[in-house]
């Protein structure tokens, strides 16, 4: 395929369920996408991404252009992150080594905190973006991805090389018809660190009891006691946004609360990631939070209470996995 | 074995790990001990009570007196309930049956109101006492107990027909005196109420947290982040006793949880009712002292959350074996 600047070239680094979702929706809306995989390189090299989408119907992309390294990609536009926050550590030099010159990395990592990690290990010449994905999606097996519900991205930018607003928001723009061509909604978002709260309000909660609970939404919304814990915990992600000074909007977690029970059954990453013996996104996901609504005078009880309880079962599953 | 007024007889109104224990105890001492058992009672009928004491040596009671139902038993001076506050409704019946006139009633139940929720169902004639044990003791099989560490039981005296402090006084000194004369230590407490919650701050972290995270104590003492969370529902417990009235002694809750660090490793009675899939002591550990800590204007949010849990995986617990 040649790369033509109308239609940028577009790499995924990390082809989980994030990277491998995105990645085949716009590859089948005609854009040059290479995926960088780790352990599922050669099933997907071979036979190809395979998405049961509950929205879309059954997706196949069948000649994936796959890398084991991301040395050997050609240098791309767009770098969708989808690998988990736990392995940062080895995302930054793959961005670099895949990016074009003032290439454009949008983040789709849970959390908050998650683009200051990342740009910690990026140079200044690269455009940093954010982007949430709402989305109920998970792999099944090896280039196996089920796509329950849902799928908007929406974007907010970071930092980088953009120095004034409508450079800024020329970009996210751009990122927004990526995913527009590609069928799927896109909005776009001024401020980054209130719409990285805002998905704390829903991560916090689903996350943590999925594991804590052994639990997928469906049980976790029928039960009164699960619920009343929900909602506290969700009370007080508000609170901590407001700290943070990020007011929500007026009813956002009853609109959230009310959204999941609508949902198909649900489980959510942090459950897949238990399950199968990964670390799981407590850094991003409930110790920045934590830290941050601490550091502006709002601590959040219940939510460090999880916290501590998800921290003790991620050390023993690792430990009984070793 | 005749019943003479210098030794009284006791019952034992469920035989369980403390029932039996005490029972056992007490009927090595001398006294005329009658045992009440359900599910066990084939099995301690024919081949009696067995105690591996890591304190006092194995023990064993080959002739157990034992019953199946408390209308068979002959009238008892004092009668010991060791059942669970999960099997309440029934427990009342089979003291009044076993109840010699004017008998005493010394509760060895965990957690808040629960000689409230015994007094409801007993005769004004029968003196009700509480028993704290602290004990590290639990059932391994029908008659089969194991006794890891402690054994006292601090007793105080509740309600009933002792109308002022000397006689109700001289009724706690009987019972600590059962106790002495068998070897275990026992004393006198002035405040049920104060040593209930005493006893919470114990109960609420570990029973809890054992379940939970399924967990004995020597892991949930190791990890620093269930130690923090430990201390920190420790801490609350302590501002809810005092909420009611009840200021605990300086340093109380560091030096429980120093005690637990020395202990054997140990899994508290919960850990053993999820297992065998038998309700939790929800209501006594965690619904009453939440509910009058509030009423005393003082919420226990972690407490509360760790509550909210359980009560979700009882629930799960329960309906799985159904």
């Amino acid at each position: 395929m040649s790369h033509t600047p109308e239609k940028p070239r577009i790499g995924i680094i990390g082809t989980g369920a994030i990277g491998g979702f995105y990645g085949l929706m716009l590859a089948r809306a005609g854009y040059d996408v290479h995926f960088l995989l780790r352990s599922e390189f050669n099933a997907v090299s071979q036979r190809g991404l395979n998405v049961d989408s509950h929205v879309h119907g059954p997706l196949r992309l069948d000649a994936v252009q796959a890398y084991a390294s991301a040395a050997d990609m050609p240098p791309c536009d767009w770098l969708l992150v989808g690998a988990k926050t736990t392995g940062n550590d080895s995302i930054g030099p793959a961005i670099v080594a895949a990016a074009a010159p003032g290439a454009k990395v949008l983040n789709l990592q849970n959390g908050l905190g998650v683009e200051e990690a990342l740009r910690a290990v990026l140079p200044d010449s690269l455009h940093l973006l954010g982007g949430l994905c709402f989305i109920c999606v998970h792999r099944t097996g090896p280039g196996q991805i089920t796509h329950q519900a849902f799928g908007a991205v929406n974007i907010g930018y970071h930092s980088g090389p953009a120095t004034d607003t409508a450079a800024s928001q020329s970009l996210v723009e751009q990122g927004a018809a990526l995913f527009h061509a590609a069928g799927i909604d896109s909005v776009a978002m001024d401020n980054l660190d209130k719409a990285r709260w805002q998905k704390l309000v829903w991560n916090v909660p689903y996350n943590g009891l999925s594991v804590l609970l052994n639990a997928s939404t469906t049980p976790l919304m029928a039960d009164p006691h699960s619920r009343e814990l929900i909602q506290a915990l969700m009370a007080e992600v508000v609170q901590g946004a407001e700290a943070c000074g990020h007011v929500l909007p007026e009813g956002y977690a009853q609109q959230l609360f009310t959204l999941t029970e609508k949902m198909p059954d649900y489980r959510p990453s942090m459950y897949h990631d238990f399950i199968e013996k990964r670390p799981l996104e407590l850094d991003a996901i409930y110790v920045r939070p934590l830290a941050a609504a601490l550091a502006a005078g709002q601590d959040m009880p219940r939510v460090r209470a999880l916290f501590q309880s998800l921290a003790f079962l991620d050390t023993a599953n690792r430990r009984a996995f070793g």
